[in-house]
């Protein structure tokens, strides 16, 4: 017996049919004779028409009326899953927000869950019920409804286990787990059956549609076994956890790839201390997020190139903001918006050696140009053409025996 | 300047643009001067389609799940009729039915208001705030969510009115107030501008489109002034009041008629006391409502005739129980399951002589067989075929000039 949090996202509860589905994988967790807590997201397309009501209403929609307005989905759910069970003969209950409640801090729409009451909902379990929480939201101190950012609900059900105590967290979604790569373009992309924290992190780009980052983030910190599963089949998923718990056969885990990017290089930058803080500091003022910075060293000490990565969409903002920056000088900017970013990761490659020459001989074969270069403990990045993406991919999957 | 509630129903927060034609009403309202509460349905259809997915999910939804579900409804309405009125400029906020909270008794599905805290929503409107309530719910003292029953939003209104010692309570909905008549059907049916509460009681079927009649009862409880008007146009609507505040220059207010009747007559019933507890009993402890009632005063005081009308849906199941029903004696049942009822209703009809007369000589001068009748202070109804419901209306609704 063992006392688990299940998460449910928007597709696995997105129709009738599949609540009722999902009930039935409840029942049988519940008749092996676990304690059972389950965190719901909203039907698939809910929230997103909700979000769209609210941007017809106005652009700038008032964040605390979002919040009241979002929560709705999930507190539907909610309901229709305790009916669910409690219509096959399963003692049911659902908690709102409020009844628990769920305490969180922070602004609206990107709050954080500070703390839960466990009292109710743990005698409720110990007298036999499958308790059912409203995932991506809480209230604040003074009683206000808060949502805790898209994908929330992945937040919800780690802060659930680890506040109730849980044995397990197990993320129910619709892919079998997370991947080597993306099983979409890559057909020989495999499921990865074990996989660390860290690792999961650096392979976000693979990972985002199946969990959240920062709700992988707090099971780290806290050392929460999560397991990422199918709700539509009995396969095994993907088990995150800690490194040590782990056998390292490959030095590769995964490779990941995201297609939006721009390039922008600044040719000749006076290089002194604190150049770096004055080029990203009104930037990053813009809320732009800088994704990779690389910096050569300069022959004569005097000058340097900096090159940095971005989001496409972000690319003419930030031009035109480092076009008004008055506190730096350089010879010469020049940008690609057609580059994307390739990486691989893996927790063994730190005990590997080779692993670098590896991937750069890999993309020479194919005769694919490297823009830029970042590395990491346990990930090695490189900016290329964008056309050159897939190919990349599959070249460097099949070079580190991922297929 | 004074202190309003305004109601809006389903249709009228039926999409976006009519609830930002609301918010425009509410801003009028508002930057006039007034107080303002507003208390709203969940947008039209909304309802419906969750209560749709519950019965999908099970005829026999938990009531406490279906109360959860349902509430969501108004939730989002609130959140985004005050999204739109900040976002005009106009400072506003919605409140849960916990957020106040609103106190309700009673079981799941069908709970009253007994209280509601008004310190916080009073404050706000002293700041110059338009606060937005959703209607149909509460929460128990055990910190339930519950629902008042459907077409609770009108009870909440009212509720709302009283304990804020409102000055006036008006519910917008998608017709121009209560008419004389169906317009639907007789196009000369003109709208009425001033109705008492009893009246309005006595009309509830025509009525029963525009407002819930639980509502009125508590309205004329607290003596209450009430506005049912339109959302879609600027015209006056019908205000209901205490019969002292009217004038009745027309003897009768409204014809109020219903199609879906049976009647049933049991004939040579043995006349004694407690008979026709006998009959009626059963047949209400099968949830049936009966509607008129007509007991004949027998000739040899031996034995009697009773004829009483009830819903066409419910005749078969009732002519089971008469016949299983062992404390009665009579020598022969009939029934009709082909009439209507024609109603004519006016508190002016106390004092006028003759309106009996004019009813019975307008029905007769159309070949108008009258099946039963039964008379109250303000309203005389008779049971006729169904086939002639209209042409009964139309003469009635000429001869006490209402054209």
């Amino acid at each position: 017996m063992a006392k688990k949090v299940l998460k449910f996202g928007g597709t696995s509860v997105g129709t009738i049919e599949r609540i009722l589905h999902v009930a039935n994988i409840l029942k049988k967790e519940f008749v092996a004779g676990n304690e059972i807590i389950a965190v719901v997201s909203a039907m698939s397309g809910v929230t997103n028409g909700l979000i769209e009501q609210s941007n017809s209403i106005s652009k700038n929609f008032n964040k605390r009326e979002l919040d009241v307005l979002l929560t709705s989905g999930e507190q539907a759910t909610s309901a229709l899953l305790a009916g669910a069970l409690i219509d096959m003969g399963i003692n049911s209950k659902s908690w709102l927000n409020w009844q628990i409640p769920i305490l969180t801090e922070g602004e609206h729409s990107n709050s954080r869950i500070i703390n839960m009451s466990v009292t109710e909902i743990d005698k409720f379990l110990l007298n036999k019920g499958v308790a059912i929480i409203p995932g991506f939201q809480g209230i604040s101190k003074n009683g206000e409804i808060t949502t805790i950012g898209r994908g929330g609900s992945d937040a919800t059900a780690v802060a659930v286990a680890k506040i109730f105590n849980a044995d397990s967290c197990e993320i129910y979604t619709d892919v079998d787990g997370v991947f080597s790569t993306d099983p979409n373009k890559i057909p020989v992309a495999k499921k990865i059956n074990k996989i660390s924290y860290d690792e999961m992190l650096e392979l976000s780009s693979l990972g985002a549609k199946v969990i959240q980052s920062s709700a992988v983030q707090t099971a780290m910190m806290y050392n929460l076994p999560l397991e990422i599963r199918s709700t539509f089949t009995e396969r095994n998923g993907t088990k995150i956890f800690n490194r040590e718990n782990i056998d390292y056969e490959k030095s590769v885990t995964g490779v990941a790839y995201s297609k939006d990017d721009a390039k922008i290089t600044l040719i000749g930058v006076l290089d002194k201390p604190g150049v770096a803080a004055d080029i990203f500091e009104p930037i990053s003022n813009d809320q732009i997020n800088v994704d990779m910075v690389i910096q050569n060293i300069s022959s004569d000490h005097k000058k340097t190139d900096i090159t940095f990565t971005i989001k496409r969409h972000d690319l003419l903002k930030t031009l035109e903001i480092l076009k008004h920056n008055k506190r730096i000088k350089y010879d010469e900017i020049n940008h690609n918006d057609r580059v994307s970013k390739v990486s691989i990761v893996g927790a063994g490659m730190v005990s590997t050696p080779g692993v670098t020459y590896k991937m750069f001989r890999g993309l020479a074969e194919k005769n694919i140009n490297i823009l830029a270069i970042s590395t990491s403990e346990i990930k090695l990045s490189v900016i290329i053409n964008e056309k050159d993406t897939l190919e990349a991919v599959k070249k460097l999957h099949t070079i580190f025996k991922l297929d």
